[in-house]
């Protein structure tokens, strides 16, 4: 029954029985972590062979490089194929980089605001990109460092509002798109072709348009019946506009995140001229990791095997979650939550203007969650209304226990707007 | 006897034997590579003992983090406590980065490209570096990639021509300088104490003026009776401008090229504003990297004691260049050279307009030079005079005979020049 269907009285009596619970639960002293999309302890151990230096052979790469010297710009010809393999695209369309796909993308905007992407430096212009929203925090602190404008564009369960984007993209300032098309970061849905396919017919105003295609949940599936994701270079190559689009991803939530490899994939203009800036930049990333990473999971069955392992321990966490949900919230009125296949997030929207009121009494009660509003840029959500859910770092024990007091939250949060 | 003062048919005689030798070593077809300052495959094989899993225990750094995880931004403490000790500053005054300072430099030139260093974003004003020559090649590419001009300030024996920076810093546009200041690349020398106070007393009229004090080989001592380098940040400490300087080292020269870790140190107010934005940038830097260096050096010892190793096969080979030098060279007025007590480089003056030819000449007999002019900005040696040797790559018998042939190309060229 819809809570607002209730009685005032009704209403009291629901309020004082959640908040007994919560306030037994907040005497507990707990300190329970859902706020960032990080591996649970189990999940890293999974790697642990990565660091058996026999993997190294006698330090050479298949093209008989010498990996703990100086030297190789876009990286080891092994670690290059599996990369190609897993995006679907040609080795020499990928660049590897260091440890992180972040660092990639932030590096790629910089570079824009010193030279641009082919129409002039971006510095000291006007510049705006479209943020999908909810969205990745890190993709706008990065925007916002940059002091480009975002501009919200709702997601629906295909992908971003393409219309919208259609309309948008008309303005010569916008100048991009940040983007997580698989399992996408926070609401774990995946692009439909469709929405692949418009994003590779768009038809921007600016020249030097870029897609930021951070493709960071690619093999991440969780359930069974996965999501799969056209590949956006195959799209775009019907229009001609594949140097629209820099796809990256990394290995940081298949082997180590902070220790794993990251890589690029991008039309042969684009990788030419990233290449060349990374000429000034660095002499290599590390080799040595690059194979270890290459010689532990061979290929790309290899990668598809390791990611069934990370499957078999998040698929609980994932299931305690929407079954708490289902179990505490279905048919209240009161949130919507997303039940994705894959990724690293479960979206949750509670009533418009009580997301902060629940990571507030989430927190009181020592849960933490990403912090409400996190999921828009500037940290502004115009709802007040999106949680994101990072299930996999607690154990399924804390979880289960996270995900009853941010029940009881949002419940409570909602009798107090009901009743305000 | 100088050449100069032979006879024409004396010089066409000692011509002819030259020419006669080089011909020899040219149809041996060698290929012998003097070019970079990489180690030899002795020297990686001393840091192969980091490799071994067990250097990284329970994955925990001392501050209980879990180094496969997210996490991190500045580094792990005890990472922080090596570099702190090697370059005699606070922790908190360290930053730990990935593989390799390079990235740092060009990472901070960019973001003064940007942000600024205090008076605005660099991008689009005219903006000078001063460049003590012969210098580093990949320092100067970061600048000529920026776009800013750089102007050349001849090194002696005791570092840069001060008198002249003095004099070229009162211009606004001169926003920094960029330099090795212990066993120089190339020419081995340290500046002296006097020099070092001299860039603590600068007084430039740029108020985000920034000196890069690429202290790269801070350790790399190779003979006994090895230099010191006066601690920047304590003299600029008694003139207040400690802002200045970015010091950078790494230790791809300690443990291995590619595959090491690198660290910035500055000042209190630097510190936080490169953390700012790295904040945007990195979720954290290659922590399992950090912990394997820091659990096998241990501390400053740790890593003195691992030099010496180095240097035990580094010392033979600067020995055999320079016992090349004395012998075939000294006393004929056609060469002059440095004779460094550390660092990676030997640098060798040859008759003025002869650089370009004696590298020529080399190449031809499979012996490959440093680039004639690599040493200057924008390639251009004004005296084409300078050659740079990294003797480290190379066997001591590949090495023997690669200068055997170096010395018969600087005479050759020296006696065309006079002949001509």
């Amino acid at each position: 029954m819809k809570l607002e269907e209730l009685s005032k009285s009704e209403l009291k009596i629901r309020y004082d029985e959640l908040n007994s619970k919560y306030e037994e639960y907040k005497s507990q002293s707990l300190s329970l972590n859902m706020a960032r999309g990080k591996p649970g302890s189990d999940q890293l151990a999974l790697s642990d062979g990565i660091l058996d230096p026999a993997l190294l052979g006698n330090f050479k790469a298949s093209d008989g490089t010498e990996v703990r010297n100086y030297g190789v710009l876009d990286g080891i010809p092994e670690c290059k194929a599996i990369f190609a393999d897993i995006l679907s695209v040609k080795p020499e369309n990928i660049i590897v980089f260091g440890n992180a796909s972040l660092t990639i993308m932030y590096d790629y905007v910089s570079q824009c605001m010193v030279f641009g992407a082919g129409d002039g430096p971006w510095a000291g212009k006007k510049i705006k990109f479209l943020c999908p929203v909810p969205g990745y925090d890190r993709h706008f602190t990065i925007l916002e460092h940059f002091g480009i404008e975002m501009i919200n564009v709702p997601m629906n369960e295909n992908g971003p509002d393409m219309d919208l984007i259609d309309e948008l993209v008309k303005d010569e300032s916008v100048k991009g798109v940040f983007c997580v098309p698989m399992y996408s970061n926070p609401t774990g849905i995946t692009y439909s072709d469709e929405t692949v396919r418009r994003f590779a017919s768009l038809k921007p105003a600016a020249k030097d348009f870029r897609v930021i295609w951070d493709n960071a949940y690619c093999v991440h599936h969780v359930k069974d019946n996965h999501d799969s994701l056209l590949n956006i270079f195959e799209a775009a190559e019907e229009y001609g506009t594949e140097d629209f689009f820099i796809e990256v991803t990394s290995t940081s939530k298949i082997s180590y995140p902070g220790a794993g490899v990251s890589a690029l994939a991008a039309s042969s203009a684009n990788i030419a001229a990233i290449k060349s800036r990374m000429n000034a930049q660095t002499i290599g990333y590390d080799k040595i990791n690059q194979l270890r990473h290459a010689a532990f999971f061979k290929d790309i069955d290899g990668i598809n095997a390791h990611m069934k392992k990370h499957a078999e321990i998040l698929k609980p966490k994932f299931e305690c979650v929407i079954e708490a949900f289902e179990k505490n919230l279905a048919g209240k009125g009161i949130a919507e939550w997303t039940d994705p296949n894959g990724g690293y997030f479960i979206s949750l929207n509670v009533m418009n203007g009580c997301a902060k009121r629940v990571a507030s009494l989430c927190r009181e009660a020592g849960v933490t969650l990403t912090g409400a509003g996190a999921t828009f840029p500037y940290g502004k959500d115009p709802d007040d209304s999106n949680i994101r859910i990072a299930p996999t770092f607690p154990s399924l024990d804390e979880l289960k226990k996270a995900v009853d007091i941010l029940c009881l939250c949002v419940e409570i949060a909602a009798i107090e707007k009901i009743t305000a």
